[in-house]
């Protein structure tokens, strides 16, 4: 599960425009900036994820190692412009790598382009090789597991957010991270998405291992349990990690889920209920500790109060990890726990 | 989707003693029977299906074109007698089929082995290379989709029986196999399980394509939404196949998770309820349309009693497809739709 990455990275955003599919750079330049020379951008009208645009270049002058393809296409297909950008940056010596399911190593012109220069292609989206089947064994130490409404608005954040704040109050804490962004910020994982369906919740309990009783796993979600393309990880998720708390994830202004335009975003209600009803079979204690909400479409002065109501329905603290932070819901962990 | 495998069968059974791994070579010899030569069995306590016992060389004699390894192993790995005797099959000459997770053309001993003599090792849990996302688009065509308390209870068979009985009928109806054995039988389909998670409800969608209003397909469940190890595989069964109509497969007297101690068997409330929770996502007028009981645990007087109360507690037909058979299930199904 441990991967070998150079850092720092340059990111690179193709060509890019909706912001949803950009969330691996987005997340790495929000999370892990420090580390982060700049961007690479094929277009002004690209995704700008608040970096310095460099040219590769400039980039290797900078320091870079690694240039990540910070973008998801559906389906996996990389773009004829995008493809000759990764060409080069292995032409010039700097590493590639990428988390989309079709493997950069499987392409050959790429191959020749790394076996040329001598740098490396890393695909972070490969499982191990053998994994089990779950056994929904249970295991010591406590999870908490974050569940949305949708994909791409805030599962992976708030996981992060709460990692960080529970570290600071002291508590003993591991973010754990199944999808391609968390992997590259924290160096271990399993990509859960590209597993084979038989091993899923087995891969998961490998991701969150029997612990020390006082121990928390963070673990970040992955999709929706009512979504048309994905809820079956998100339920191998759920199997899998036997979560004493869930978080649920949601943005304060989507109506429908982000590129499935005919379904709509289900309500935080029905997303509470299937998780419990579910999740109780391997941790009948499952309970939700809190509503994260994705805020940054609201005019700022309306976000506290649009918090404050959310909570006042469901009963339970909201936050939203980039406005405010979630320091209420570890307060709710830490009573409840 | 299609395969290519030749007919007739040996069934070979290695030395597995619990009929419930045995469900692939019991399958074949209850539904295609007809086209399996008989069994090849390593020791006198094997699970025996009902066929002659035979050598690999009276099988041949009998012209026995493939022999198919009908048990499952939880992890896929192959004991070392099992292995040696599909050597020499495939050094007489026989092909050889199986559908675990880890393909016997991966075996080099194998591999060698088929070079030698130039039979064929055919991988069926191999799924398409290329699979799509689920759309969650609606598509004309019914679908009638079962759903289990457990694995390996009855879900296959009672898709068989309700399409030949919709045959029958004069239905326009197909079976659709997701699964090894089904695949074995039908000649296509989609090893659902063995598809990577991303890819799950869009293999389902592919299995079960768009069709004419009026024509059913009647798709192969697996597992259970209440499965420690396997909840992923059928929640991406439910999500992609949008089912019309579902039938509650269940044993009359499983009480836990077969090899799984200690996990209760959901009740078929339970399996009614979050079906209808998800399903109805994708398909707002779902329902359930009949429970189909194993009851070949009960002594035979007491068969019909048990199904009529299973019936009169949930207001749905209730049949066994090996016992008395399904036919009010099917009358319901068009009664309702």
């Amino acid at each position: 599960m441990n991967l070998d990455i150079a850092k720092p990275y340059l990111l690179f955003l193709g060509d890019e425009r909706d912001r949803v599919y950009a969330k691996t750079a987005a997340g790495l330049a929000q999370w892990d900036g420090e580390n982060c020379v700049g961007q690479l951008r094929l277009s002004a009208d690209t995704v700008d994820v608040g970096l310095e645009d460099l040219t590769l270049d400039e980039a290797r002058i900078r320091g870079a190692r690694t240039v990540v393809l910070g973008i998801v296409v559906i389906g996996g297909q990389i773009p004829p412009a995008t493809m000759s950008v990764l060409c080069e940056a292995l032409d010039k010596g700097l590493d590639v790598a990428a988390g989309m399911h079709d493997r950069l190593s499987d392409i050959s012109e790429l191959r020749e382009a790394a076996a040329r220069s001598g740098a490396r292609i890393i695909d972070v989206r490969v499982p191990p090789l053998s994994l089990p089947v779950g056994t929904g064994a249970r295991r010591a130490g406590k999870r908490l597991l974050t569940m949305g409404t949708d994909c791409a608005l805030g599962k992976k954040y708030t996981a992060l957010a709460l990692t960080r704040e529970m570290t600071a109050r002291g508590l003993d804490v591991d973010f754990r991270a199944t999808g391609q962004t968390g992997i590259l910020l924290a160096g271990s994982g399993i990509p859960i998405d590209a597993v084979v369906a038989d091993f899923l919740s087995g891969a998961v309990e490998m991701v969150s291992p029997i612990a020390d009783p006082g121990h928390w796993d963070v673990i970040e979600g992955q999709g929706s349990l009512f979504h048309p393309g994905y809820a079956a990880v998100t339920m191998g998720l759920l199997t899998g990690s036997q979560p004493d708390a869930f978080v649920v994830c949601t943005d304060a202004t989507r109506t429908h889920m982000a590129g499935w335009p005919d379904f709509l975003l289900p309500t935080i209600d029905e997303v509470i209920e299937l998780t419990i009803l579910i999740g109780k079979r391997a941790n009948p204690a499952i309970r939700c500790v809190g509503i994260s909400v994705n805020t940054s479409s609201l005019p700022p002065h309306e976000r506290s109060d649009y918090r404050l109501a959310l909570a006042a329905q469901y009963g339970v603290p909201c936050g939203d990890p980039l406005d405010g932070g979630l320091g209420e819901i570890v307060s709710e962990v830490i009573d409840a726990f």
